[in-house]
């Protein structure tokens, strides 16, 4: 069963817009034990539109084409597809009825760009859009099976799941089964050495990825195959295992959870609160904590001090201590995860003071450096880092590395320093 | 010149990875006035991969293909080449030399794995590789141009640009010129039925594109054709007066800028300082602002106040206030307003109060209800709103709003309210 993806947009093949969809798609299909082999990206000029779908249904099984079924002139996939097809389109008076209606429901008439998308492709099933005016079609042929998807993805995404998935259920190898486990604190080359001998004994069925960005690490294990479901579980474990060998110390998260919904869930089970003092982070610490919902359960604030007035004001941090070791240093670190933890009350106290850049590096305090402390009941433990990249990615990684501090002094051996 | 761009994966087809890489080829071409006809991603299966490479020479003149070219079992994509166009690998010791020593600053040896590495399809030039050890390849046959890349961005970028991207030059359509508008608070659909009257006069060679996410949308005029540059800017001149006359009054940025950068552009600009009050925006607004570099001038501090306890300390906000009025009210986040602008000494205060969901809601104060009110030396103006979509949308979309009201204030004619 080959399975082949088509997008179809002329907003498609520029720097600004990327198929999003496909990645949904490919999880469906995946869920069901089913692989995509080729992804094609087309404009909609009528030429390489129907190239694409000619390539498509010559080395596909299943093509599933979405996109280009609006009422304007540039909206060519039916009529394309009718056409490589050499199918007839046949007016359905039931589509008609189903647009005006929607319009109706709006207050408006029905415009009469509308009608094209009333025409089927002789022989296919209709497939209800609830969320559009395009509905779409599913068409099957000696060689093939194909999908005519809408692109908007409040469109395609429920339709996929409704009517799509089900149409291939049985066609799959029967089973998936999948796994995210998230690290930090390593880098990319670093964990591709020690993956070495987890991707040699590698079992069969199973898929090993990696993701990466600077301060974030996933490995992604994929179990594609036959049943049971047990056995798929059975062999992902065995495969973590071998992960958790090689890399185990920097595994913060054992399902695809990240780092902020972690430290959030291990303050939440231990009934602890934190506020933090952000300085090179400029809130990021905090915006992170407040993506999970419920977070006003344990984070109480953030105080981000950028300026030096700041820190003495809101966190107490004496300003001949700034004077004496400047703005970036252990101590005045030490002094804003402390200073924040009495201040508001809360059980722990996270502070980050650093040299985001670009501008601001000296030779003894370069562009990358960043103090990060974390402050409890015995006293307060301060990290010295050194971050590469751009301002973004310092930012990101001191947030990411301040949290798994947080993380590793809530773990059940609780760090000495705190 | 019809181009298709192949990238070549096995993690391309799962549901984790996209290519981004070609949006970024993709701008370079359009710069030297070349489209992109077709965009294909395959697995490294030597069948799949075999059939989309002969696809992309049937139907395209040049044939950008990245990705395959490491050292693993599973990179393919240089041997499959090669059998597809019929010629032969022949060893290069040159590249086997620059490999060594690439190990040899490293202190390590080279991996025989590396060897196959140093094999070019014959005919063919080798492109430098200074971030990595596969070089790039250019093979010219009678019908096509191939380009064959590494996949990480680090490497195949400045290959692209140094390579591949002169021996293109001449070949496009002479010129490109693009703009982007950026507007704010206006919705994707209202924006799409005011532009209907410039698309329908967009000129010959300039193609408008829209990028929407909620609280944000983008309008790309892009024009590609013959010299002169002048002739061109006057096209794209004349489409911008267009939107300016259709979306006028939702326009924040006229060159791309984000609206942290614009807003901290006027803020420099005036010689005026900023503070902020977070509540439901959780530090965001100041990560936001402290992404653009040299954000210290003007922005002293952010006050994430989730708890009410920290709305009282930190700003002093009346409890009884809060008590009465409810965290999320006009009074309360006028209060932050004041509150933030006098502790901090700042000339701006900007306040943010609201219920992020998913819980939180009343019926009277339901998820998305939003208060933001903006400080100045004649008071404070507060602004109720009513976002749509999850806790993130909420917060990005405050985040916008509030921007956008500072920026409204800082505007030559200042808003009444300040």
């Amino acid at each position: 069963m080959r399975i082949e993806i088509v997008a179809v947009g002329s907003e498609l093949v520029t720097p600004d817009f990327m198929d999003t969809n496909s990645l949904r798609l490919t999880a469906g299909l995946n869920d069901i034990g089913l692989g995509v082999a080729f992804k094609t990206v087309v404009g909609d000029k009528d030429r390489d539109l129907a190239s694409a779908l000619r390539t498509a249904l010559a080395r596909a099984d299943l093509v599933l084409c979405m996109g280009g079924l609006g009422p304007t002139e540039d909206d060519r996939t039916r009529e394309t597809l009718a056409r490589v097809l050499r199918r007839r389109l046949v007016f359905r008076a039931s589509i008609r009825e189903k647009i005006r209606e929607r319009f109706r429901r709006r207050g408006w008439p029905m415009a009469a760009s509308n009608l094209k998308q009333c025409y089927v492709i002789a022989g296919a099933e209709v497939l209800d859009n609830p969320n559009g005016t395009a509905p779409g079609q599913w068409v099957e042929t000696r060689h093939n099976r194909i999908a005519l998807l809408p692109g908007p993805p409040h469109e395609i995404l429920p339709m996929f799941e409704k009517d799509v998935l089900p149409r291939l259920k049985g066609l799959g190898r029967g089973l998936s089964a999948r796994r995210v486990i998230r690290l930090t604190g390593l880098g990319e080359s670093a964990m591709e050495m020690r993956l070495k001998p987890v991707y040699a004994r590698t079992p069969s069925g199973v898929t090993v990825t990696t993701l990466a960005v600077p301060g974030d690490l996933s490995i992604r294990l994929t179990y594609t195959g036959a049943g049971p479901a047990a056995a798929a579980e059975a062999r992902l474990d065995e495969l973590e295992a071998a992960v958790e060998r090689a890399v185990g110390p920097w595994i913060y998260s054992r399902d695809g959870r990240g780092l902020e919904e972690v430290v959030g869930g291990l303050l939440r089970e231990r009934g602890l609160t934190i506020a933090c003092a952000e300085s090179c982070t400029g809130g990021l610490i905090g915006h992170r904590l407040t993506e999970v919902p419920g977070s006003s359960d344990y984070f109480l604030e953030s105080a981000v001090t950028y300026s030096n007035r700041a820190k003495t004001k809101r966190l107490g941090v004496p300003a001949a201590l700034i004077e004496r070791c400047g703005a970036v240093s252990a101590p005045v670190a030490r002094a804003m995860a402390l200073g924040i933890r009495r201040t508001s009350g809360a059980d722990i106290g996270l502070a980050v003071t650093g040299v985001a850049g670009p501008g601001g590096g000296t030779a003894r305090k370069p562009v990358g450096l960043v103090y990060i402390a974390v402050a409890g009941g015995r006293g307060a433990a301060v990290e010295r880092c050194s971050f590469a990249g751009g301002r973004s990615y310092v930012k990101f990684q001191s947030s990411q590395k301040a949290l798994d501090l947080v993380r590793k002094s809530l773990r059940p051996r609780p760090a000495k320093a705190l």
